[in-house]
């Protein structure tokens, strides 16, 4: 653990001295922009998102904005998913590969309106590839970073809470699905999403001069069920089995590989970026997939700084890319992405150092069975 | 100030350990990695920088590598620099710039060979964009992030280090030039370089395992000289007017505001990405540029964590792109990103919330004088 500070090329959220208030002891750059990832006290973290409802900064999930003429041109282009039957307020997940079929953000696509898409990304420059692959091809599109920074409300009770706040209707949001509303003059779009399985909603603000007085509502309505701070919660992630493009995912990585295949259509059409080479994979079958993993011992070890080995039999068959501890199953689990030779239930082993730590391979989402 | 760690999303260079071990104190993510920028005295760290010698892990300025047979035309298509006359071994900083020539970048491009080039990078993702425009033009290029790893030497007594390392011939190596060569079996790229005023070279670690080793030797052979640890210097790096692409310039930012209009040949081919647009600014003159700021008293302020507004007259006519405490001007002082409007000389305020500190408008870069 050491030090970092806001920095003009790193910036502070707009719920940032919140959870500074708040007691955040980590953070993380992601998207140039200061990530809260701790309070201090992570299995109380952990529970108030699995058992109650817990209010994230994710400011740092920025969106990409495409407005204008091409905008829905554009946003096909660059997604390796059907986005013809998307339609105004809703959201989709979609896997956006390189040429060569490489996964380079699996971002939410929102479709705004007719001319507006919204892509609330992973932690690459999607707006940098956007602006290339517009101009290259001469599409008439604005590519913007709007002022819009998402404040998620997660967990069984997160419903109660936006119910609370925002009226009745928000129980009939569909997934991805979004819908204007505003709170003491501020404008927000309220999406049933979120990075976790708990359930719960984003709070998209649109004015980032108030994020202060949304976080203090947020809290305030939430009082009542005991919300507290919490962020994208590893252990919790990990157990649900959601990917996190650019810890699970590296340079060489398609969507195949990482049970992102059925967010992939191969029928779009042919001048979608990478959909030839999706194709031939497709046809042929990747050579890594992505399964779970159970080390042995119930001794919680420390965080997962960088991918390790795994071996069976003494060679390497794939990568261990994170790992925590499962309060769930009491044992340190991760994501192996491992060859296809490996399968459900094979013993491996994890190398992280010159320590070789017994292993189990499972299906994904972990269950509590699993250990 | 708050916690930051390793991660798989955000990596450790080389020489990371060697860092904590000297006592880093203070990390930024850049490129994905982690960049040691304090060890905890400020005063101490830059006087060895520009009155002894610094060893800096700056890891994090990761190279793009283009390879192939039209490296060098997909080189030239990325810079409106000429790289024709840029021979074997030889570097040249260029403006990396979008479509409508906004600045994306700021590396130095070095010819390893005919059919590689090396992209030295500031923080984007200049892979991504390459790969994107490769792709786009059908060139017959392989991009990559080869295992090279830079560790700085800079200050006035880095030339005695150097060749009492890797003999007298470092001392003949003209300004951004580079050479192979070898140091107990780790192979390295020396190149007269670097982030500072204060004379210096970068060796280009090409094998990653052997990080801590040349950190040794480096030390090891600089402590007759009273090496010790540094970093990219904001105090220097200001008063000697080097631009921090990130941290100076935003998404509208073009090379002739921020003083790197010597860098732009305008007679580059067409083809060449934002040469129109670049074209016509040189033509019309750009509507801002960059200019010294000095603001009055002597008391050292905290960093400097956003752009704040330089005002004139009750108007914003700029932005305060960077701040430091001077130690050469004993002021606190910066860089204004201004309108042409703006004079050197003129008296200005800079709004830190709602602090109004007066300043004036200098050269840069900074002289004595200027305070």
């Amino acid at each position: 653990m050491t030090q970092t500070f806001p920095h003009a090329s790193i910036r502070t959220s707009p719920y940032h001295s919140a959870t500074v208030d708040e007691g955040a002891t980590t953070f993380h750059a992601y998207n140039r922009m200061l990530l809260p990832l701790g309070y201090g006290d992570p299995e109380a973290e952990y529970r108030r998102l699995t058992e109650g409802v817990s209010m994230w900064d994710v400011s740092a999930q920025r969106q990409v904005q495409l407005r204008g003429p091409d905008a829905a041109r554009l946003a096909q282009i660059l997604c390796a998913r059907d986005l013809g039957s998307c339609v105004e307020g809703q959201g989709k997940y979609v896997a956006l590969c390189d040429h060569v079929g490489n996964l380079i953000n699996d971002p939410i696509v929102l479709k705004v309106d007719d001319d507006c898409f919204w892509f609330s990304i992973a932690d690459s420059d999607v707006k940098l590839w956007a602006t290339c692959v517009a101009a290259e091809r001469g599409l008439d599109v604005e590519i913007t970073e709007p002022d819009v920074s998402p404040l998620a409300v997660q967990g069984p009770l997160a419903e109660s809470v936006v119910a609370s706040i925002f009226g009745e209707w928000v129980r009939d949001l569909r997934f991805f699905w979004f819908a204007d509303a505003e709170i003491d003059d501020i404008p927000v779009k309220v999406a049933r999403s979120g990075w976790s399985k708990q359930g719960g909603y984003e709070l998209y603000l649109m004015d980032g001069s108030r994020g202060l007085d949304l976080w203090s509502i947020v809290k305030e309505a939430g009082a009542p069920w005991n919300i507290g701070p919490g962020y994208p919660n590893p252990s919790e992630r990990i157990e649900s089995g959601l990917l996190s493009w650019g810890g699970d995912v590296d340079a060489t990585t398609n969507p195949f590989e990482v049970r992102l295949g059925r967010f992939v259509d191969l029928d779009v059409p042919d001048d979608v970026i990478g959909i030839e080479a999706l194709r031939r994979i497709a046809a042929d079958g990747p050579t890594r997939h992505q399964l779970g993993v159970v080390m042995a011992g119930d001794d919680p070890r420390p965080g997962h700084d960088r991918w390790y080995d795994v071996v069976a039999a003494g060679r390497k068959v794939g990568s261990l890319t994170n790992g925590t501890w499962s309060y769930k199953l009491d044992r340190n689990i991760g994501f192996g992405l491992v060859s296809v030779d490996c399968r459900i239930g094979d013993e491996v082993q994890i190398a992280k150092g010159d320590t070789l730590i017994d292993a189990r391979l499972t299906p994904l989402p972990f269950g509590k069975d699993d250990r």
